[in-house]
């Protein structure tokens, strides 16, 4: 039954009744970090074609080769012309398609492989951080046509002028999602060395649950949170263009979790588990004037440090000493990075000091309803503060609760929140066939 | 006076007084193999803009990082698809301009690096032996106005679909001197591990000398004939457009060897050096059918596998028992390439034999006048004889004398005619100032 949704034709609406079902397979650097493995999604690879399907393969760089070609460039300059460095970069990926094609011909397939530049996948020009703004399906079109599986390169493109761009962290899931909406394919698997989504990460909540499948809307959430199962602008194409993706591991048979609109999900589930983000830092600047505007003037300042803030919280003082003080929260690799002009702008503000709290962690809640059923912040302000964790700040959407804590009680947290929300049950599993297109 | 060769302005033609004058500088393996390498060039190209001059920098990739990755591709497949080995190779390239790039901003200097495809580098669709058909300079132009230096991947292009192709062992040699003839460069500057062309291998001759300037012929003769100081194709092209090389070491200041049309040379010489090709191979095929057009057929046969054949000899019996036997020289690889189909084509001649003498050395004299002094290869022989080595073969042309003689015997034949010519000698020096261009 497994097997049945990888390697079978999917799909079956009138319309596409005569033409082959389309696969995208994504695959991350630990999946092709040798020969060996890289053998090993070839096979993958070959099988779902073998089985009927159209099958394209996107794959990142073989791991840990991004990460030595950018240390040989913070060699030179602590501070890389960003052009420069992706040029260097996107090489991890070049090499791992030209041998991924092989591979695929040693098997005794036909495969052809496609860089950036070659489709051509269109970013803007941000380099390290681009965003695709199209991607030109003919050249794939021609080669599936043609009997080949086509083998992208993940995480890279070119900008209008020909420019090598490079998608940022995680960018071969968007270049997979981007594909997979540009050509409708039936299905797009993310193979990763995780396997699945969970309800809380099991190396920190052993009884987290692998979930069947979650909305696109939680996903967001989770991954934006941290769960870095996924890059975040790939789930927001698949939500845009309602790509169903299968995230599933590398290493086994096993379903994974399916990321799909609310009206697919396997399951129905209200909470969907628990993310965390640490090496959080709360800034509190303190005495500023108290004007109209200020946190505008502040979240303006940040977005132009690209910096985003959360859990930001105003407070105004006695109306005989009206002075306002202002706090936020921020991963602290940013603040690093925006300390010296965040410490130029205090003084406009004339802010009259500067607290920084070090070493917090977010933990974050994520459901849908959540801001609409008040019970359940205060369950889980409750539940923390009964095990005697401090809970030093709280911000609630629709679709997440997060609540800043200490650092060393992050895991713990975890561990009660999922507890207390029964994270492990409250899950009801509906036939598969219910996944397939209608 | 050396400085002044590389680092001040060259050229001076009245139409030429406004322009700055252009210099390629490429760098070969071992000059761009770790990062300190890389800030050396940098610097070296940093300097010479300082000079007045505008710079365009072609790299290969970094020492031995080319067979690192052709190595990943044969734990694949024997033979793998040559599209994807390009894909593969490219990458080398790809690494060391970003790299070199960076280096040059970490000096202070502007820079920007240039893919095949970005200029681009037009070549055929031979695939690891493309030839490079032209090159766009409307980028390089661009960023050189800039004043920045262009830093161009050598080896690599595309062909007129996009494609990756690469130029073969030494390609980066042919796109610095490609890039030269399109810019009109005043000089190509090829950086290499030997300090520039000598009349003997000085690891065999220690007598042998390094020459001030070769013509563009002699030089052909010379690396086609195994001088592997620069790749043959990029001796054409420098010949067809006049362009001006100067082979030189990466490691020292020394003036090496400047490769220039016969009336821009320094010193007057007739006999400019010795080259070796050792590992060649001599094939009979005996008993052949007596007919019209077999060495032709054989010729033809040769090409289609795209083996160069030499020393021919062709033999014919006796009257009453014409049966041919034909003799071929070609380095051993080649042999164990072709053998099958050449087995097979024995048949097809009626040929009763195939008889191949292994581990041979072909030892060439080149300069000019060679073929129309019969007493110089006659003195070759003469010496090579005295001394007890065998000569199996021998052809002469205009600019080269090649003599086959036994593998173990090739040093010995290399030094005795070294010194029966007289090649440490016989040089008049011309003052530097004659190699400006007029």
């Amino acid at each position: 039954m497994k097997a049945a949704i990888t390697t079978t034709p999917i799909g079956g609406s009138p319309f596409q009744s005569r033409r082959r079902p389309l696969v995208i397979k994504k695959f991350g650097g630990t999946s092709v970090a040798n020969i060996e493995r890289i053998r090993r999604i070839a096979r993958l690879a070959l099988e779902a074609q073998r089985a009927g399907n159209d099958v394209v393969v996107v794959v990142s760089a073989m791991g840990g080769e991004t990460d030595r070609l950018l240390k040989l460039a913070y060699q030179l300059l602590p501070v890389p012309d960003s052009r420069e460095m992706d040029v260097l970069a996107a090489t991890g990926e070049q090499v791992t398609v030209a041998l991924t094609a092989l591979a695929i011909q040693a098997e005794g397939g036909k495969a052809a492989s496609f860089l950036g530049h070659q489709l051509p996948v269109i970013t803007d020009s941000s380099f390290t951080r681009a965003r695709i703004q199209c991607v030109e399906q003919g050249p794939i079109r021609e080669a599936l046509a043609g009997g080949q599986i086509a083998v992208v390169a993940g995480f890279q493109g070119v900008d209008p002028k020909n420019n090598i761009t490079t998608l940022g962290r995680g960018g071969s899931d968007t270049t997979a999602v981007a594909v997979a909406a540009t050509l409708g394919a039936d299905i797009c698997e993310i193979y990763t060395d995780v396997e699945g989504v969970f309800t809380a990460d099991p190396r920190v909540c052993p009884s987290g649950l692998k979930l069947k499948s979650i909305p696109y809307e939680e996903m967001l959430e989770l991954a934006s949170l941290g769960a870095k199962v996924l890059q975040v602008r790939s789930v927001e194409i698949a939500m845009k263009y309602d790509v169903p993706i299968h995230v599933r591991s590398s290493f086994t048979e096993e379903e994974g979790t399916r990321i799909v609109s609310r009206d697919k999900m396997l399951e129905s589930r209200r909470l969907m588990g628990l993310a965390c983000e640490r090496n959080q830092v709360r800034v509190e600047l303190i005495g500023a004037e108290c004007r109209p505007g200020l946190v505008a003037e502040l979240t303006d300042f940040m977005a132009e440090l690209n910096v985003s803030v959360d859990m930001l919280c105003h407070s105004r003082g006695a109306l005989e000493n009206p002075r306002a003080d202002i706090s936020f929260t921020l991963p602290e690799g940013e603040l690093r990075r925006a300390q010296p002009e965040l410490e130029h702008f205090m003084g406009r503000l004339g802010a009259s000091s500067m607290q920084v709290s070090s070493d917090l962690a977010k933990v974050s809640l994520v459901g849908i309803g959540l801001r609409s059923d008040p019970g359940i912040a205060a369950r889980l302000c409750r539940s923390l503060t009964e095990q005697g964790i401090h809970v030093s700040g709280l911000s609630v959407n629709e679709l997440r609760i997060s609540c800043l804590v200490e650092g060393d009680a992050a895991d713990q947290a975890v561990c009660i929140l999922h507890e207390t929300f029964e994270l492990a049950g409250e899950t009801r599993v509906e036939p598969l066939a219910s996944l397939s297109p209608a």
